[in-house]
């Protein structure tokens, strides 16, 4: 079989089905999509791939995880933190002075696993605080390069132990934006770094100057966590920040009655606030139909995959999807549809990727999978995937 | 390779790895486990079966399916339901009625991917009512002996649309029963069928008439449902069936303050009253960690896979366990092991297996599977998989 991948020029693919159950050939040309045409049902230019009737599915995006910390494809280890969060925290501590295989090895090995299930735009934390310094940033810039052309990686700048409360962090957050991490981060300004406004203006602040989105971790339950939210919206607004702003897992958004949730959830679509949810099972999570409902840019990842925090995770962004359907008990298609939209388009949409999806004119992206329909594909997630970024082959053979 | 399924006297299965670590070669005799030894290192009898390393699991129970109901292998058909139950159950009768592949196809699909995905012991509820009769009933016994030799499999008679306010049911239940369906099934004695003392009176009846085992589907919540598992238990101790009632679902369990709910769990674990849940992720659900520990015989089970009621699941048991440990955030190890028994031996208890397991004198059914922990075959879930029941290969190739 051709491959478009290594063609510049207009090329193809033949016979394949869209979510919508059109069957079509699709033509790619720079790397976008040009033209989605009715099926012709003959074998077409020999130079075009053959789709086999395969479903083409949008690319999937990871759109919160964190490759630095992964033990994937090492030996397992028994997660041996104890029950408080400052139990995880200085587990981490121990399990990364431990761990002899480079940053950059690990994280090399679950980018590859996540690209060949279909991620091709895949959003990162990296830890930055002064026992690591930014050895992890730079293995993961290397690794951006690498891996440039097959899948866009965004790195977040991440004070996973603390900003203002870890001396020397802010410098070096600030630090790698300058080596060139994507995305300002930032993590529950209250509850761990104890003062939520001088973290905001810090962490605002930084993206200003360097130009950059934002994505804040914010675990922080209930009306402490509700409050940050709308001090967020606050600075979005005032730094004219519209559609550059991500709030991570944002529980709290679970425990709104509507009275309350109804307005906030308006006024974070109005500022392009995306939300992120790993769609755990356990506890408050965001409410996604609501949100969507209200049109919010709700999006889902991984978070951390086979780490020192949680032994979960794939990082198969159909098996999230499936999760976040099965978090909330979605299965009419249009929400499993959601569902992949929350794999896919939101998330490219929260990382700053417009225009995107199966549409003439957006980057072609694209996953092949034998399956039937949108649900079918997220029920069953077949591994043998063929996956495209930017019209190039990434992963998956015939 | 050799294959220890088609010869009689004792047969091995060399160089496996067990949950606990240990390498070791196994030995059969008449379909029971003899001998675990530690791996001899050398190539051992040339009739054995070399396990290559792999990860040797317990047979996969799925405890609780309805293999009747499901679509798989058909094509997709979008969740047409309307909001209310009312609503599934006519959307059930429309489904069932315009379905042109018989229910013993169907079934027979469902159940093949189970078995190759490990279960060899699989407890499925039969619809039985007068508009459909005893037809699914007598499909599913044939399948049972299709099956025979490769999977165990447990039918329940259950009155999906209720048994004494559907007239007729009842007797067609009984009926079922005297053709050699294994396990007596209820339904909600109070919210479906409006009679809970009646409905109660008839399922223990009927069991001791025909010295069958129970297994009642509990959906009412809170106050209603505890007060049916006390009723349960009491009509358990009367008829003297300890070990022989579980109830599927009984999400009631879930709302329990602990001051109410460690006397019951206490009382279910001293009649071996088994509690099963498919671990949904939406609702209360029983506390699996408390009832554990208090004794009870807690299992796992698929519930309705791809059918008229809920486009979800996949028929793997480790899928399954995956979902339960995601549900209460369980990442220790044990409780990782507790995720997998709950797919395995706690099923084959609540099925009335006795002495299940990895052990000398233990009927041999395992899966061999390239995972390196139980916590790793849960997570990973690789599909490839060698499948025995009672030391007879049922699925899977080298």
């Amino acid at each position: 079989m051709n491959d478009p991948a290594g063609r510049s020029g207009t090329v193809g693919i033949r016979n394949v089905r869209l979510p919508d159950g059109r069957a079509v050939d699709v033509s790619v040309g720079d790397g976008v999509f040009r033209r989605f045409e009715p099926a012709s049902r003959n074998n077409g230019d020999a130079s075009s791939l053959d789709g086999a009737g395969r479903l083409m599915l949008p690319g999937l995006v990871e759109a919160h995880t964190h490759l630095d910390k992964t033990l994937w494809g090492l030996p397992w280890r028994p997660n041996s933190a104890g029950p408080r969060l400052i139990d995880y925290i200085e587990n981490e501590r121990r399990v990364r002075r431990e761990i002899a295989v480079p940053v950059g090895t690990r994280a090399a090995g679950l980018l590859e696993q996540m690209i060949s299930l279909g991620s091709v735009y895949v959003r990162s934390h990296v830890d930055v605080d002064p026992e690591i310094g930014l050895t992890s940033v730079e293995a993961l810039l290397d690794l951006r390069e690498t891996v440039r052309g097959r899948c866009h990686l965004d790195l977040v700048a991440f004070p996973q132990f603390g900003m203002l409360t870890n001396p020397g962090t802010a410098e070096l957050v600030e630090e790698s934006l300058r080596l060139g991490v994507d995305t300002m981060g930032g993590i529950d300004p209250a509850g761990i770094d104890r003062d939520a406004n001088r973290h905001l203006e810090f962490v605002f602040g930084a993206a200003v100057r360097h130009g950059r989105r934002i994505d804040i971790h914010l675990h922080d339950g209930g009306d402490l966590g509700v409050w940050q939210i709308g001090m967020i919206a606050d600075l979005t607004e005032a730094h004219g920040l519209t559609g550059r702003v991500m709030i991570s897992h944002a529980y709290c958004l679970g425990t709104l009655e509507p009275g309350r949730l109804d307005p906030l959830a308006r006024r974070l679509a109005d500022l392009g606030i995306s939300i992120l949810t790993s769609a755990p099972a356990e506890g408050h999570i965001p409410p996604a139909a609501t949100l969507m409902a209200a049109g919010v840019n709700l999006c889902c990842g991984s978070d951390g995959v086979r780490d020192s925090w949680s032994p979960f995770g794939t990082g198969d962004m159909l098996e999230r999807a499936m999760l976040l359907a099965y978090r909330f008990d979605w299965g009419k298609d249009a929400q499993l549809q959601a569902a992949l939209d929350a794999a896919s388009v939101s998330g490219a949409r929260a990382i700053g990727i417009e225009n995107f999806g199966l549409e003439p004119g957006a980057p072609a992206d694209f996953v092949l999978i034998e399956a039937e329909t949108v649900g079918d594909a997220i029920m069953r997630r077949p591994l043998d995937r063929l996956v495209f970024h930017r019209g190039r082959r990434a992963a998956g053979a015939n």
